[in-house]
């Protein structure tokens, strides 16, 4: 098989786990991580370091993480709000802790209750913790709100390149741009990831699309035009209908890597196994919707990639 | 306003209504014409010129065309599958007919019982009758099954380009390429609409992209990228789930002008009139289900596009 030239980055388990009302049991779980991992994709987000209190889904991180961590050649990534998460993080033996940091003034008040340069120190925090105490591991930024906003409307991009910098100066190894809102389109897509790859060079990170309006897979080809290698998918979907409104949106992932093996690109994802995985993920999450078009289209006539 | 950079041509009339059992009562087609019309879109193609036991959702379609040819500026197109419509097409005085031509062999035999060359010469007759008795109206070859085929499977490229330049040769003003089966992938539009308008320049025609494993979009974007500039949609995604199989699955009109209006690329079409459109569909089709997920989602915050 050629050697993968693009990065599936399945975020389900923490993106796609936090959104829904159930908690999916541990055992489920690491049965789907396991499935996700035999389809070929090699960078997992495995949940979130947050209290328990506030998100009750993510109480077993720590254990997932363990688990994830069997799995040889893959990157096992969880988010952290904080200074404090990051830490939990990295006791737990993450190869990669990912930050949200909102491009959006007003949803960085929001949802964090810090300004968006508040948000820049606790990523130098981070860092600075990883360097001290675990120097392989990877720090990543995710800037939310990249592409538009729903409290303050539109996002400037010179705002989005500013911040982006920031992020990487403070530390960061990597800073992809979140498309949180649904708001983003090709062009924007195209302009703001040509100049973050101009401002960051290799810490230029992943595109993280949303399909609010139909536009996440218009937006990741976009994003690929451009340079972008590294792409956020949500098995299924999950974590609210990405054809409907008020929810997460997230591109789904067997539709992703179906449109890049179209295109022979290779993505080192099998979709057969790949749409194998939404089994243990409905096991877990009995009655939750899924979704995906290939899945239900079926592959194409004459469909041969591996 | 800026004057429309792309021609979003609105099929919903014809490939729509066509496909749905229901037959949407003519008082109810006018005022979905008239909507239409009114949110800007300036191509319509409004029915099919079929016997009428075939397609009884087409019995009307004279009057529909004589109806539509009321609104000044606007190109009434109707489709004719053989000389036979095409001249009842020419007489009800369309601007445009547009006759289906299979890019697979196996396609055309099933679909028309005819091989492709035999349709190459029922193009011919329609051109020469054009020629005679209506010089002003435009003929338009879609070539149905261009991207791949249910039956053979793959579809070479150079079959593609020989049929499209022999319907050319042949007399046709316009020859544009469907995907019929949703299995186009953006790296084939680009190659195959780069030959095409290579191959036949003015006369390469329009984009007419189904959603069925989700990529539409991304295939509309890759053909604006490579040139073209008209693109075939259908209000309300109708005629199928474009989010299901064994559906029509043509992308929906408002998901297509929103992409593009994003981009700042004008399209003369007023989206929320667009929008408004959809309920003179949805009277004249009670309990169909229409699509499109930037009607549900909603226009974004701080959306000031005309």
């Amino acid at each position: 098989m050629t050697p993968p030239e693009i990065l599936i980055s399945e975020v389900g388990p923490r993106d796609g786990l936090q959104s829904v009302q159930a908690t999916m049991p541990t055992a489920d779980k690491l049965r789907w991580i396991d499935a996700l991992v035999a389809a070929g994709l090699r960078e997992i987000e495995v949940g979130s370091f947050v209290p328990a209190r506030l998100l009750p889904q993510m109480a077993d991180v720590a254990e997932v993480v363990r688990h994830a961590l069997t799995h040889p050649g893959i990157t096992v990534m969880a988010l952290a709000p904080n200074l404090r998460g990051a830490e939990a993080a990295l006791a737990a033996g993450v190869h990669k802790v990912t930050l949200p940091v909102s491009a959006s003034a007003a949803h960085s008040l929001a949802n964090v209750r810090k300004t968006r340069e508040a948000m820049v120190e606790e990523v130098r925090a981070v860092a600075q913790l990883r360097d001290a105490q675990a120097p392989g591991v990877l720090v990543e930024v995710g800037l939310s709100t990249a592409f538009g906003c729903t409290i303050q409307g539109t996002v400037a991009e010179d705002d989005v390149i500013w911040l982006a910098g920031l992020c990487a100066e403070a530390g960061a190894d990597e800073v992809g741009l979140s498309d949180t809102t649904g708001m983003a389109n090709p062009a924007q897509v195209r302009r703001l990831f040509t100049r973050l790859r101009a401002e960051l060079g290799a810490k230029a990170g992943a595109a993280h699309m949303h399909n609010t309006r139909g536009l996440g897979l218009a937006n990741c080809l976009a994003a690929y035009d451009v340079g972008v290698r590294t792409f956020d998918a949500s098995l299924g979907g999950l974590g609210g209908c990405p054809y409907a409104p008020g929810a997460s949106g997230n591109v789904v992932t067997e539709d992703l890597v179906f449109m890049f093996e179209a295109m022979d690109i290779t993505t080192g994802v099998d979709l057969e196994r790949l749409m194998a995985a939404r089994a243990p993920l409905q096991a877990g999450l009995p009655g939750e919707p899924i979704y995906g078009m290939t899945p239900e289209a079926g592959l194409p006539k004459g469909w041969t990639k591996a």
